[in-house]
């Protein structure tokens, strides 16, 4: 089956492009990354630099206008600062989402990738990936995460493509750590990856994202590739 | 409730936005208009039209560029001719998709609905307006208007977004001539509309949209206000 893997250079997509690689094959294999009015650029150069490393076809989407009039400080125009900690100590609305959290992102994303998908691999069954895990569930801080809301998403894009695209979210019961572990034995290039909110020339090592990202290579008993110098494209 | 309301300047879309100007007074209501790569803006002009009409705020997104390699003969992109005849008379697949199918594009406008809902609405409820109708569904023409995807699609939308964006679809199961019905009930603008696939100075009369339009009409018994002299904005 061909597959269209949501790409934001970070370790959960890259993990993601590494297992649909490994299952499909390069050549059927594309790469869609969003932008969504994100701060930086920098995670699009990541994602670009691991497409480049699996030789697989790569669009950048430019859906920021959809996001023109929000205030989350993710964005760009917010001119807010990134909060600080770990996903667990960031303030949340009282239904547990946190600020982070971009309205519908990931459902955008999806729908956008289905799209994609029908058009670059046209009368085809496409797998549309995403590497939405269940950390970023936990307690609802993203509620587009949710196993709950991929099984709806996924039932809606087979149904309004004719079930030509089949949503495919193989990190959604798995945490943070786990994730990493399985790019690991599939030896993704982590070291090519962003994760940091902040765009500086090194990550900042305060975000939720960091901070996450550090704890699941340290779990893993491994370095951080892209911590180490010379790492990072 | 507030509401935003999918608009392409057409006969359901502007049934909608009476009914959810009738619901929840203009100043609660957006119109929303997407640019896909359709083969002409006339459309939009209308929607412009109709929004300005009731006075609401009024979007258009610019989201052709998910489309960019989709051969679909409605797209601008595509060269090819647009099928003449009714929809029931158009090629079909197999599955009964016609040709005029864009792939998920119901399923990408409500998800950036969604998303720009949360936006230009911050912290409130926000009903998602779509105009799809029971005669697009049929026979599983558009697979992304039947009631089944609706209905899965608006449980992504509530889950996705912590029950803040409700998607409504008033017309899913009303056939075109009671769609026209309830807009002529509710003095809708219809003068200022525009169906028709090309986009020349008057619409082709011979298109899917323009055949089951002029149907519609004649079932209410009264003329086409957009095809009288000087209807049209």
């Amino acid at each position: 089956m061909k597959a269209v893997v949501l790409s934001s250079g970070g370790i959960d997509s890259t993990t993601c492009l590494a297992m649909a690689v490994e299952q499909s094959g390069a050549e059927s294999v594309a790469a869609l990354s969003v932008v969504y009015g994100q701060r930086h650029a920098r995670e699009l150069e990541s994602a670009k630099a691991v497409a480049r490393w699996y030789g697989v076809r790569h669009r950048v989407l430019d859906l920021s206008a959809v996001f023109k009039d929000c205030a989350c400080p993710l964005l760009a125009q917010s001119g807010g600062a990134v909060p600080h900690g770990s996903y667990a100590q960031q303030q949340r609305q009282a239904s547990g989402v946190v600020a982070t959290y971009v309205p519908f992102r990931n459902g955008l994303m999806l729908s956008a990738a289905a799209s994609f998908a029908m058009g670059v691999f046209p009368g085809e069954d496409v797998g549309v990936w995403i590497g939405a895990h269940a950390d970023d569930a936990a307690g609802n801080a993203y509620p587009d995460c949710s196993e709950d809301f991929l099984n709806e998403m996924g039932m809606a894009l087979a149904l309004g493509t004719d079930e030509k695209a089949i949503l495919v979210a193989p990190l959604s019961s798995m945490n943070k750590s786990q994730v990493v572990k399985a790019g690991l034995d599939l030896g993704a290039p982590y070291h090519l990856t962003w994760s940091c909110y902040e765009g500086g020339k090194k990550p900042c090592g305060q975000c939720g994202t960091c901070i996450d990202r550090a704890e699941a290579f340290r779990a893993n008993g491994v370095p951080d590739p892209a911590l180490e110098e010379g790492g990072r494209p």
